[in-house]
């Protein structure tokens, strides 16, 4: 995989402290660039989407290539790995800006749940609407 | 798996800025409780690990079953499911104090590099004696 | 002032990403410290505090005298300089654990406010109480 | 104080994160933009900053004017309110990108050391240079 898998981005910008004793992003901190992008891009492609179930996160993970450091600009690709009843799988890519070779690759799973007894519910369709513009890269990737 | 799987824990506090918008504890914040469970374990187990070589963190991942909040203190079970030539995978586990069940459960991968050149080396000795005496967890659980 | 002149006390254990670049806590960091112990002590000596008035900060500051790092064990001493009509000033102190010299020393100003329209109301009865019990420290010192 | 007396800026995007549980920024979350705003500007400013002695915070302090909270983009306003022999004190304002009106004001004193023994230097040259042509806000402002 590389830049060109993802045409869909969003945009991240390191700050000093995300920088550990090893002078490198810590391992913590792609979590917070995970979770921004996907929810910062949902509320651009859904703009009620504060008004819908919540997607909330079932499970995370994410594999270090290379590393990056402030102050570095990143993006972060977004992609769907498989789009269920009431969950999505993204597949995310961090990029340095500019830059073709994937630093990190991120599996991300939200589950929408109602708000007020948290028990699964369909995905509200304005979000599948939006998620299934993205690339699909297969499971094995 | 429970609490019982876990012999050995590594306490963590929440603090109140780890509750996101939510009210529970954001995911990415789960990762700086599993890096400093893992560093802080072997920080005290081995207490020349500052000198040897880096263990850098090649994935991590995280699977979330129940929700957390601050004020809760926390305890995070550290169990091994691989020890190879060059890296360590631990099984991590999270818990509320004083309770059985799992609230979310980790992988965990470091690899020892030269801190010069971030090629690959053995596992340092007093590192793997150390994780040696940790439980196992086998890759199916 | 020491540690003699905060008998009232809420321990703080450090994380390994708290560590920057420098090898230190980063100076953000310490605003998460004294942030979760004002917060988690009032949640301790006042359990409904949830259901009051908000408290929200409308300043903090925090001077710093000597260096701390992962994996120390901190406590944050927690005094008031002045209690108001809808506001409290806290003098707030960073301790090692065991240890009598301040590392760093801290002013926190809570307004409490309405829920809804955010406008200044008094200080929940429950929480004047509770902090007229803080040591008080001149606002000299 | 507005938009027009900070003609030098540094962005910073906001975080899903950095949202509390009352749905704005946490207040420790401001100490990072503001560090990151001063070493991300000295970087740019000064190429070779990571050569030079440390400038290491002595104190900082934010007041909070009106909430901001997550997707805002934010600038970060840089002026100078004392430069002396061996320190810089900075005062920073916080606006939302394309607004004139000030979201919080913080005040950042870095005094440069000895990277080895962490005793006080005169300002490098080269940051001395570059602070200099930051507008100058007295110190009653």
């Amino acid at each position: 995989m590389n830049r060109a898998d993802f045409p869909v981005v969003y945009p991240i910008a390191t700050r000093w402290n995300d920088n550990d004793e090893y002078g490198h992003i810590n391992n913590a901190t792609y979590f917070e660039y995970l979770d921004t992008a996907v929810n910062g891009w949902l509320m651009q492609v859904c703009p009620n989407v504060r008004s819908l179930p919540l997607g909330v996160v079932a499970s995370v993970s994410c594999e270090f290539f290379a590393e990056v450091a402030f102050p570095d600009v990143l993006e972060i690709g977004i992609a769907t790995e498989r789009i269920g009843t009431s969950s999505i799988t993204y597949r995310l890519a961090v990029f340095r800006l500019g830059e073709a070779d994937v630093k990190a690759v991120g599996r991300f799973v939200h589950v929408y749940v109602d708000a007020a007894n948290r028990r699964p519910v369909e995905i509200p369709p304005a979000i599948r609407g939006a998620v299934e513009t993205l690339p699909v890269i297969s499971a094995g990737n």
